[in-house]
């Protein structure tokens, strides 16, 4: 986490502001999906490093701020800490049934 | 149709060499979402100019391009015609309820 990383607001899209074609966009790297399927098999937040994904920490930022801007996590900072949940209610709401269909075919 | 896309071969992924997130990637466009909405909405094929998009021919080519690369739609010439038919069986066979999920969110 840089400096920068640390002074930039974390800003989410409402769940009205949601977009199919977006959220379809997040989900279509493999790495975002397996981020993704990791998050929904459990309710917590978790931190970018505890994924152990086969990437760079920039890279798995960026990943990461993908997700987010297209509302499909939410993120927080707790010290120099991010924390990342799965927005699955919004999803649920916005998309019914696409989070759990994708990641069934993933 | 220039010269040019009339002597390019046009190749399709296999049913066995679809890959969801390609997929994904090919439906995270409107424009694109569009299209597909309107091939699920028939069987028949269509032509690119069929579909009013606002878009120019080259972009609509373009989008065309992407879903056949990923395996969306089947596209066939016959004469100076390019005919185009969304992939159904085999997205369906592959990802079940994926495209039918994302229609209804679109």
């Amino acid at each position: 986490m840089t400096t920068e990383q640390l002074k930039e607001p974390i800003t989410h899209p409402e769940r009205s502001e949601l977009e199919l074609a977006a959220v379809l966009h997040a989900l279509s790297d493999p790495v975002r999906l397996r981020i993704v399927a990791a998050l929904a098999a459990n309710d917590d937040e978790r931190t970018c490093g505890s994924f152990e994904l086969p990437v760079t920490k920039s890279t798995c930022t960026h990943h990461f701020k993908v997700l987010r801007e297209a509302g499909v996590i939410r993120q927080r900072q707790e010290g120099t800490t991010r924390l990342n949940a799965l927005r699955r209610d919004d999803l649920d709401a916005r998309f019914p049934g696409l989070i759990e269909t994708v990641l069934r075919a993933a």
